[in-house]
């Protein structure tokens, strides 16, 4: 039996899983893919919370067993592994690229991705969806927005870590009821790296 | 006059905030601390917000007049221009920092810095906080307390950069609410980073 040099561990409904699965094709790495069924309540068994007792995806296992967790930091790790140019050499690019990942996580994240997983899988009527997460989603589009005017990409002058971080759950807002009809540059930065990354529209 | 090589803007109630500062103490940087009353709103004011649109602190203006936000990215940004040995060499090690760094924003910050503001600060009565930042904050603490069971730190066997991150709430969880009572590892932790860092007791 074959075996592959990582198994990765995700549900492809899931942005952040889909990070790790574009940054493993993007490095022709040998990987194996679980599909983790989060709706079905496949991160709470057994096998897996023995393997990985926070429950959560994506998760990698490398070649020696050992694992890692959170999204961002899987994708640093592949990168750095292949010496891949989309971590910035230079010391500030990667401050930089790690302030919009931390970004991501602390402020885009939880109202865009919550937004649409409540909207588009939970199917919740917007009256039953905090209205605050619509306002802190557009906030946060607005500062990309903002960011992207004479920037083509968030960090230096190409794609980095921080656009595939960004990019995951950004070209899925609209399934969380935002328009991005007001974001320009955004909608154009999205099907650039939608187009680098080779992702098909959703 | 002279000039500080870093200029910080941050908070001493912000665990966040102290992040930045204790790591440059730690390094002796030279810099000048530019205290910010996030409460009587000094990060609405319209000369910090030409500075840093975002409105947010920590953050920190370079020697060269470059700026970076997100805590834990100026610390990691610190501490790799000093070469510190806070910052892994083993790059799985440094996967594993980034790993609690990225959980400590996502999963522990929103839960038990989050509780302890509105608690401590906005005095709200428990009856007007939501009841799940007292499950999530719990829950966080258990998996710290998990993972220092033959750990004496949270990455390899010294203090790194997921310590300084980890600990700036968890020493003040008390003021959110929560008893460490049943966490011994933790506790212990919190005095054996405390030392290390020169941190007074709050």
């Amino acid at each position: 039996m074959s075996k592959a040099e990582y198994r990765i561990f995700g549900d492809q409904i899931s942005g952040n899983c889909l990070k790790v699965k574009w940054t493993a094709d993007l490095l022709n790495l040998d990987y194996e893919w679980i599909e983790m069924d989060i709706l079905s309540g496949a991160c709470r068994d057994p096998e897996f919370l023995k393997l990985n007792p926070a429950g959560q995806v994506p998760f990698i296992v490398l070649a020696d067993g050992k694992t890692i967790s959170q999204s961002n930091a899987i994708v640093v790790y592949l990168l750095k592994a292949e010496d891949s140019s989309l971590l910035p050499a230079d010391a500030y690019e990667y401050a930089q690229m790690l302030q919009w990942m931390f970004w991501e996580q602390y402020t885009h994240e939880p109202a865009i991705a919550v937004r649409r997983f409540k909207k588009h899988y939970l199917k919740l009527p917007d009256t039953e969806i905090d209205p605050i997460l619509l306002d802190k989603g557009y906030a946060a589009l607005k500062i990309m927005e903002d960011h992207l005017t004479g920037s083509a990409y968030f960090v230096g002058a190409d794609l980095s870590a921080a656009d595939i971080s960004l990019v995951a759950y950004t070209r899925l807002a609209h399934e969380g009821g935002y328009s991005l009809a007001d974001f320009p540059r955004v909608k154009s930065w999205i099907s650039k790296v939608e187009n680098t990354l080779g992702i098909n529209e959703s």
